[in-house]
């Protein structure tokens, strides 16, 4: 049989996957199994972005531009405007999803071996978009003791050598839900232009900012123009997570030159999704404030019901729906998997997002488990009152 | 200013990237643009697959499986059954166009410096997809005066090198048109064995074969389990290039599941067109029929009109719908730029592809055009009037 490459078979597996097949099986014996591991946020999506697609008068359906619609760049641009981000259509670039973004912009700052650093916990697919671009990762530990904010500024020092390229941050961040300051946004900036590094900033959640708090975008940082590139998607923001649009943004205009050569390569963007994306840029202020106010509401119900739990840490997530746990258990692996395989309260059990998977330095995170609050609050606090239920009795 | 990769600054831009701009000021100028450069076919998409996404019942646009929707897959086994191709749905791995099929499959099986054969002149995208993943191409020159049928078998095995992972062929050929025959597959699959290579066979215009002939896939023929991997796509077949629907189709179970862990780190193909896809499957052979039909009789007509200027060769195209043409001019390049530049007939030019972009070897290819026969026959004839015009006094 012919050999497969080694980056294929180094690609990583998703944390979850491995307890897919013990939750089919509790499906199986009858036993509901409340997801709490999920990144899909189960809010409707706006009925216009829907609506838009419905009513074009497509006869044939083309390819877009490989950079997007112009239409949509446009008025993506406004978007940005409005939230405090003075960038032009030609700072755009729609990709497919904020995933493929990751990709192109790994794609074009990083030969095979060189290094980004990225605030650890990260987003676990941060790995197989590394892998698939030979990129190597180099994790900088942030701590659940003080919510997973920004390590040490020069700590970041340590880590920079002269394959480093880049510094990925996730803000808000997925799995911390650690909503990064003005200022630490501004110690990375300058670190950045001293070291002649990208900043690549995931904002995929930067609608889902809680407690009053305002997101602040390494593109409102001034003198960021050749560094500075923003990842980012209409997935959770819209709840339209299977459109597969995101884009890419940044003012460094040979970056934009060489992204736009892979999106070249790949020809086009969705065009059906482009038009329910553009659409969705009408949504009405009031959508994100009943959103918001949803989410915190769920939030300040799993934080308090959680505190009610003996021997666990939090971390207090500001924004995105996530939310660090530390269990009192030496393995949260193996608990997720108990919790699937051997446990249930009155015919229900959950599961969660062990949290090792996405640190990238063994032996970190065994204790903790993700939580996405992207269930309804009735839902939500069964799970937690099963979670303590179980942690009462697991032999771990 | 951050450096950029070098692999970033080496990808390739498209072949007619270079005459967008003349296009553009020749149409500002009030002339009249005939495309005959471009693989969009104007063909109209069925519309019960638009009738689809139209009234599907959406609330939450949610991703879809990584490895696309189970009911799609299970249709397409189904489909590819009725083509004499029996496939499990397991065999199938839904992808975000034929684009993202092939990025993904040159990196499951070649690692930074690996090779990959293709004859030439080949699909010019093969070039972006190998350079995003540090893949050489090593091309086997085909000749339009056999309308670049394969070549002889014994030079494969002089281009073979421990590094050699695969052999890429596209069947039917874009830019040839060249459908290759039952006998040239087994000849290829017999070399694949021997060497324990790869075989990859973009087939995304299967569906386009004409004069009674019928496509032979490389998943017809036996003993091929290991090695045959199908790269489609739903964007030609259906007219429905902006869906960016594809698929990878093997029967390699260790292939199919580092496949699917790309897959998975993108999370999903676009959602709302699948279920655009999966309705497309429904589309009545009448359809194929009438398109066919269409197309045989477009390519019928740019044969006899081109066989009326002087100094020219074509390759006779049984397949796809392109059409390769060898002109009396020193650098296709230039006259292409002309046409566009200086030239127009009754206030109108023509817009084709220089055939070079589409060849590895250096040299190759300079007086070829691809000609798309994607145009109603009253502009198709117009545009080669134009062009038999334009070469009686082009002074190149
Ligand atoms: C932090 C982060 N970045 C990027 C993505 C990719 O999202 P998409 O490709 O749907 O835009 C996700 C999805 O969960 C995410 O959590
Ligand atoms: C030979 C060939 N392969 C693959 C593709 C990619 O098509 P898509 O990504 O739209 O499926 C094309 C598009 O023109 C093509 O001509």
């Amino acid at each position: 049989m012919p050999a497969l490459s080694k980056k294929g078979l180094s690609m990583p597996a998703s944390p979850i996957r491995k307890l897919v097949p013990y939750a089919e099986a509790a499906k199986k014996r009858g036993v509901e199994v409340i997801h709490l591991n999920i990144g899909q946020p189960d809010i409707k999506t706006p009925t216009h972005a829907l609506d838009a697609v419905r009513k074009a008068p497509i006869e044939v359906l083309e390819y877009s531009r490989s950079e997007g619609n112009e239409s949509y760049r446009i008025k993506l641009a406004q978007y940005y405007s409005k939230h405090g981000i003075e960038v032009t259509p030609e700072e755009i670039l729609i990709t497919t999803g904020g995933s493929e973004a990751l990709s192109f912009v790994m794609g074009c700052i990083a030969d095979p071996g060189d290094e980004i650093i990225i605030p650890e916990p990260f987003y676990a697919n941060y790995n197989g978009f590394s892998v698939a671009n030979g990129v190597k990762v180099i994790p900088l530990a942030s701590d659940i003791s003080d919510n997973f904010a920004l390590p040490p500024i020069e700590s970041f020092e340590d880590y920079i050598t002269p394959r480093t390229r880049a510094i990925l941050l996730c803000n808000p961040g997925n799995p911390t839900g650690y909503l990064y300051s003005q200022e630490e946004v501004q110690k990375l900036s300058e670190l950045v232009r001293k070291h002649d590094l990208f900043l690549i900033a995931d904002e995929v959640y930067r609608e889902f900012a809680y407690d009053g708090k305002e997101h602040y975008s390494i593109l409102q940082e001034p003198g960021m123009e050749a560094h500075a590139v923003v990842v980012d998607s209409v997935s959770k923001r819209y709840s339209m997570c299977g459109a597969r649009i995101g884009c890419i943004v940044s003012r460094n205009k040979d970056l934009m030159a060489v992204c736009l050569k892979f999106a070249q390569a790949r020809l086009s963007p969705p065009t059906l999704a482009q038009i329910a994306s553009e659409a969705a840029l009408d949504t009405p202020q009031s959508y994100f404030d009943d959103v918001i106010r949803e989410y915190t509401a769920r939030r300040d119900l799993l934080l308090e019901a959680l505190s009610k739990i003996k021997g666990i840490r939090i971390a207090r997530p500001q924004g995105a729906f996530y939310c660090m746990v530390e269990l009192p258990v030496a393995d949260a692996d193996h608990f997720a998997q108990w919790l699937l395989e051997e446990f249930q309260w009155e015919g229900a059990t959950v599961m969660v997002a062990p949290a090792a998977g996405f640190y990238a330095t063994p032996g970190l995170g065994t204790r903790e488990v993700r939580i996405a609050y992207v269930l309804e609050r009735e839902q939500l606090r069964k799970a937690v009152q099963i979670l303590g239920k179980a942690l009462e009795i697991y032999p771990g």
